[in-house]
Order: structure tokens, then C-alpha cells, then sequence
């Protein structure tokens, strides 16, 4: 066992930086008896050093100089908690390049720079990991890599954004409409001032791309993903999935048949005694079926200073164990040991085989169900359930139907033909059913 | 890359060894790429080469002398999946002596003899993997020693026997009562023709003492665990639970204050809305409460031949992946640098502060309810809720009693001397509660 300490650059001080900070003083000694060695922070960088923190953190630790970091060669270990992608990127190449090993929370980093980060790395023989970036503080990244590295992964389901989990239990709980559960979200500091990036399906679907990048060892171009948010789902639609034995979540779905991968975001109906339907609140989960393993899931806090922190510990842990024993990149970021990681093939959403729930808007009129059914007809969808709960002639009454299986192709052409019927009055709304969801 | 292949020695070809084989062989090429080199077993050890197999496995690799294992330069893993642990036992340290890796799916051997096996380990720098003796395929050593290493363990939930958990769920579910469902779990290959190491907790003890040792980095003498079974948990006490809020689960439990450690297995009543209570069937899943990352699960399957060679195969990759890079050791057994890993301070559970659900069977007499809360009351213990369904004078009727928290010793003595009085006419039953699991 060295006994010298392992010295680390910190980039950024807010919530999670703070977070590192507190976790490598307060388990100091613990710390170091899991690594073999104290793991020390040498530097922080920061925007600006005046600037009032609630903590007691030496003065002498901070920069306003990422190249006082980058160039000192004591410093092993470079973690990047500022956040954002242009500072993070130039930041993250230029480490590399310095030889030093990455530490990343950086979700949005990765999804839309991994390829030439992870390459960057790949030559330079350093570790990159981010176990922060996906899940918080669930270890899903190092499950995918190690835990179930044996299997080929069928399928994977996540809840992977917060906001849109506590959106939509409240709602399904208490019967609340979208806005006015989301100006509570808002209250409650689960969701941002501007929320369009979380409810609208983005952050999901940067972690999607993480997670299918590592799931089957490719790069994943982030705008080949199919998102879609929550802001459609009502509380009508949440009482009707109940009634059909069902809950709605935003899931970031991946799955692979015959080389080609599914990677998606969307509202979806998945059974309500699954495992994921109890994911409730502000938590995350990530249920994966892997051919050897079978169904696993994991569940934790997605967010929050602690559990974003101990996840960025537990990656300074892993490069501080390989720096002692003197290597590095034992476990490769994506997997796979290879210079030629291939781009994903993502198939298109319109070659998706799901059933659907579709609600239809329309002036409650004799023939109007009729109308819609032939339509669905002559694409070759096949109802499974109608729903209609209040009927009055002349009025906007919702109409819900439950189709069997169908290509996604086939359905869109079919609503774009009902939603041209002068009785339709709001764009029908569809969400997608996954039934062996667990 | 190195592009030898690195030569396993296969100890058992049951259930478990079966599986390893199959994984290596389906999944040959994907593993290369995620190793780093070819994985190649070499060698499989077996009582008797003569026996009838399903799978087509060339002769030449069958030995019935492990001594051609041990003695092969070439063969650097040994994988011990015979079972066991006199003979198992005696193969671990003949392995770790001759330099070779370990891995090893046999629990048995490391809750009796871990302390001398991790120890001869340590000395001699060799990996020891055992991911597949707890909960399956659920990676959740590993995640105690990577993903969760930032933390202190405050608390850990574990439903680690599927026997168990199924015989629960079904009488649970379906109103049946312990024997019949037993008969039900045997028929269906969920419990043995001798059940009792399953269903009086022996199996979730030995588990349990695996988890303890790695999530408090000690030696867990197994004879200081409290064990207690399911065999006396009836169709009316999960009725009662139901109708409190709660569900029965087995649960493997520890938890760490002051220095001191709670390590128990018994019946336990939790939150019906907990994650740990959607937990059906013989699935297992191990919840944890980190000081850092707050609350997290891992779920999944928690036996059978994939799910087990599945975390067999993810120690062999882990070991593997060492070797290519010329190191051992590089996350200990237990998560701690030190050889001198001390033994559990196990807390007797006599100390525990709980509420308990008790249930009395008594004839039915009047003043019966007030001498049992009377002895109940000189003994400190406070009444929660009571519970009496049916009434019928002269007859044998359960009085149920959920207390607020008190001392378990003081709970001990006051049935004790309840079960002395006269219209007692069976020992009194005892769940304990654990309100805050999640």
C-alpha cells in the first residue's frame, strides 16, 4: 500500500462540486483505507474566487486558472463538475491530452461530444468515466460494463429524468391537470424556471444515448433518438391507463433485434404491478433484460447534490484503485476493447411494432366511433378496447381506443387521416404501450 | 490488445458450471471484445467423466483430477461452481497457493470460512470474485464495493432467499396457508425436498454475512447472526399485515451505529407502498441506505442456472480483464486495503429497538386483552393497535398486537411471561417492523 496521496483537480463548486468536496472530507479516512491511499483535492477551480460559499474550503485551494490544474503534474485526477459543454469540452480534451484521468457528472457533454471525447481517451490511455452522468447516484453505467457483462442486452426501460417522474405521479395520485402539477414541481425545486428540457424528453434522452452507447459498445448520434415529452399527457389519459391496468412514465427505451437498435423517448403504458410503475416520485430506475441475467432493475435518487456526488466519488475511487496499481483503462468507457467503435444503427420510430393508446378529440356526433374505426381499419390496425366515458351530442368528447399490435408507420398515417375529419377538433394524442415492460 | 487467450479451469459442470460454459461459448466473440483477448476454458473438473450431459462439450476437456487444473501454468482462473464447501474449501486454498485466481459462486464456503480465505488471498495478491453468491445476478457486491463506495452503510434490506419470498407472495396473494404453498414451491423446483435451509433463514444468513463483511469491510463470525424462519408466518398474519399496511417479507437486515452492527434474518413487516414489498415471487432484491447516495435497489433474479453463470461469467471478465492488464487486487475482497481486517462487533438482538407485531393465541375469555397489555405495560412495551376478528367464548381465537418501538429484550420477557398464563394456548408469535424500509 503507497501511502502518498492522490491529487485531484476540481473544475466547478456548485452543487455537485460542494457535494465532492463534503464526501472526500468526511470520509477522509475511509476513503482511504478502500483505496490504499488518501485521495486528496489540490485544486478547485472556479469562475471566481471572491465569491461568498457556505462552506469552509481553504483559500489557498482556489484557482481561477484550469491551467494551474492541467499543468500541474501532482494532480492525477481532473474532475469536471462545472456543467455546460463548450468550457467542459475544451476542458475535457485538454486533460486528456495533459494526460490526466476525467472524472464527468457531464451528461450533455458526453451525448453530444463522447465519440471524440471517448477516442481522445482511448489513444491516451486514460480513464473517462461518468457514472454521474445517468441515474445520479444508481451505478448503472458500472453495472452495464461489469455486473452484466456477460449478457447481450434485449431490452432496457429508465426513468431517468426526475421531474417528469414526480410530474406524472402526482398526477396519476391526486388526478391534478399537467400545469398546474408542474408550477408545484416548480415550487418544490424538482423542476427549473425553464422546464422545456426536462418534460420536453431532452435529458432523457441524453442519457439514452449514454446508456445505449455503453448497452452495445456504439456512438450514438444524439438526433438519430425519437423524443417526445409529457406535456400532452393529461390526468384523463392517467385515469384511463388505470382503468386499462396500466401507468404512464417517461421512459428512455432502448431494445436490439438483428443488429438494429431502438432508441427512444416517450410517454409510455406500462403494466401498473411492474416494477417500474412503483417508481414513484422524484426517483429513477433503470430495468434491463439481459439474455443471460434475465430482468434486473435499478433504483435510486436520479438527482440531488449527495447522490450525484457519490456516484462522482465512486469514479475517483476506480481511478485512484488503477493509479495505484499503475494502470488505467481496465474497463474501457464504452465496454469494448477497440479503436473502432461503430456508429449505431437506430432504426426509425416508424418501423415500430407496439400497441397504442390513442385518444381522440371529437364532436360527440352518431358515427363518429364508426368513422374512426374504419379508418384504422384500412391501415390494418386492429382495436383491442374503446373507452368513452361522457356523451353529449354536440359537445368535445374524448374517445379512446386500445389497438392490438400495428406498425407505428401505419398508425401515424391513420390518425393524420382522422385528425383531418371535421369532427376532430385537437390533434389526436397517442402513447405508445409497452406490455412487457417490468 | 493482447490476443492470447486466457485459459479457465472449471471446477463443477452443474446447474451453475453449465451455464458459464454456455455463456462462454454463445457469447465467444462479444466477450473478446469486451475482455480484451479470448476467454477459453481449458480444463472442467467433474466427479465423474463417465456421466450422461446434455450439452455437446469435447471430451478431451473433461478431468476427474482437479490436481491437472492446479498444476497448469496455462490456467490462471479457476472457477469453483462444485458446491459445498469441505471439498471446496480444500480447491480455494490449493488455487489461491498456486497463484491462480479465484472465482467462486459457492456461499457456503465464504460465510464459514471467508475470513481464512480472503486472508490467504490478500497474502498472496490474488483476485477473489464471488459476485454470484448473493442475490444471483444482481451485481450487488460489486456495487457496494464501486458504485456505493463514497458511503457509509447506514442500513441494507435484503430479500436474498426466493424460496421465501414465493412462498409469501403466493400466501400473500391467494389466502393459502404455509404448508400448502410449501408443497406448491416444491412441485414447482422453487424449494427443496428438504426445505429447511432455505425456508429457517440459513441460506439469507449466509448471505447476509457476505453483505455484512463487504458493506462494513469485517469478518463476519455466522454463529453471531440472529436467524429466524418462516415456518410459523400464517395466512392470518399476512391478512393482518394487509390490513395494517403492511406486507411479510424474509428479510436479510443490517445495520451499522457507533461501531456496533445489526446483522439479522427473520420475518419482517414492511410498507406495503415500499419498493422491497413490490419484490414478488422468487425474485430477489437488495435495498440500501447510503450516508451519501440516500436510498437505492438492485433487483432481479436471485437463482437459477443464467442468472448465477451470469455474475460468474462478470467475475471471470473482471479477473480477466486484470490479467491483459498485469494486475490483481485492484478492488480487495471486502472493499478495504488492510490484512488486518477486524472481526463484526454483531449487536445482540436483545439491544434492538423496534415495534413488533405480536400475535397471541388465546381462549376467549373476558379480561383476557387486559392481562396480556398489563404484563405488557410493566414491561415498558407500549400498545399501537389491537386487532381481534373473531369472538367466540371458550374458544382459541389470535389476539394481534402491534406495539410502538420498545427494547426486544423487554418484548422477550413480557411473553415470556404472557405465554405462562393458563388460557395461552400457543407460544405467542413475534414479527418485528422495520417502518422505515423503503
Amino acid at each position: 500500500m503507497k501511502s502518498e496521496s492522490i491529487k485531484i483537480g476540481l473544475v466547478g463548486l456548485g452543487t455537485v462540486g460542494g457535494g465532492v468536496y463534503e464526501i472526500l472530507e468526511k470520509h477522509r479516512s475511509l476513503l482511504a483505507q478502500r483505496i490504499g491511499a488518501p485521495v486528496e483535492i489540490k485544486k478547485i477551480a472556479v469562475r471566481s474566487k471572491g465569491k461568498k460559499r457556505g462552506k469552509k474550503i481553504p483559500a489557498a485551494l482556489f484557482t481561477e486558472d484550469v491551467g494551474e490544474i492541467l499543468r500541474d503534474p501532482e494532480i492525477r485526477i481532473v474532475v469536471e463538475v462545472m456543467g455546460g459543454t463548450k468550457e467542459a469540452k475544451t476542458l475535457a480534451f485538454a486533460a486528456i491530452k495533459a494526460g490526466k484521468h476525467l472524472v464527468t457528472a457531464n451528461k450533455a457533454l458526453l451525448a453530444l461530444h463522447g465519440k471524440e471525447v471517448f477516442t481522445a481517451a482511448m489513444k491516451a490511455k486514460v480513464d473517462v468515466c461518468f457514472e454521474a452522468a445517468v441515474g445520479g447516484g444508481i451505478p448503472i453505467l458500472r453495472a452495464l460494463r461489469e455486473g452484466f457483462v456477460a449478457n447481450e442486452i434485449r431490452s432496457l426501460y429508465g426513468i431517468v429524468n426526475g421531474t417528469c417522474n414526480f410530474i406524472l405521479t402526482e398526477m396519476s395520485q391526486k388526478g391534478a391537470d399537467f400545469q398546474s402539477t408542474l408550477k408545484r414541481a416548480q415550487e418544490l425545486g424538482y423542476a427549473e424556471a425553464d422546464p422545456t428540457f426536462d418534460i420536453d424528453g431532452w435529458d432523457a434522452a441524453h442519457k439514452l444515448a449514454i446508456l445505449v452507447s455503453i448497452a452495445y459498445g456504439v456512438h450514438v448520434p444524439l438526433q438519430k433518438l425519437f423524443v417526445e415529452g409529457i406535456r400532452r399527457v393529461s390526468a384523463f389519459d392517467l385515469e384511463c391507463a388505470k382503468r386499462f391496468g396500466f401507468e404512464i412514465k417517461l421512459l428512455a427505451i432502448a431494445k436490439s433485434q438483428g443488429g438494429k437498435i431502438q432508441a427512444r423517448v416517450h410517454p409510455t403504458m406500462i403494466p401498473a404491478g411492474s416494477m417500474l410503475a412503483a417508481v414513484r416520485g422524484v426517483h429513477n430506475a433503470i430495468s434491463i433484460d439481459g439474455d443471460s441475467v434475465g430482468e434486473g432493475m435499478l433504483y435510486g435518487a436520479g438527482a440531488g447534490s449527495g447522490p450525484t456526488a457519490s456516484a462522482v466519488v465512486g469514479d475517483i475511487v476506480e481511478v485512484a484503485r488503477n493509479l495505484i496499481a499503475g494502470v488505467a483503462y481496465t474497463v474501457p468507457p464504452l465496454g469494448l476493447y477497440t479503436d473502432k467503435v461503430r456508429d449505431a444503427a437506430i432504426e426509425s420510430v416508424g418501423a415500430l411494432r407496439s400497441s397504442y393508446y390513442l385518444r381522440f378529440q371529437a364532436t360527440d356526433r352518431p358515427g363518429v366511433l364508426s368513422k374512426i374505426a374504419a379508418i384504422l381499419g384500412r391501415h390494418r390496425i386492429s382495436i383491442s378496447s374503446v373507452y368513452q366515458n361522457v356523451r353529449e351530442e354536440g359537445r368535445v368528447v374524448p374517445i379512446v381506443i386500445l389497438t392490438h399490435e400495428a406498425l407505428e408507420k401505419d398508425i401515424q398515417a391513420a390518425i393524420a387521416k382522422v385528425d383531418r375529419l371535421e369532427v376532430m377538433k385537437e390533434k389526436t394524442l397517442l402513447i405508445r404501450v409497452e406490455e412487457n415492460c417490468r
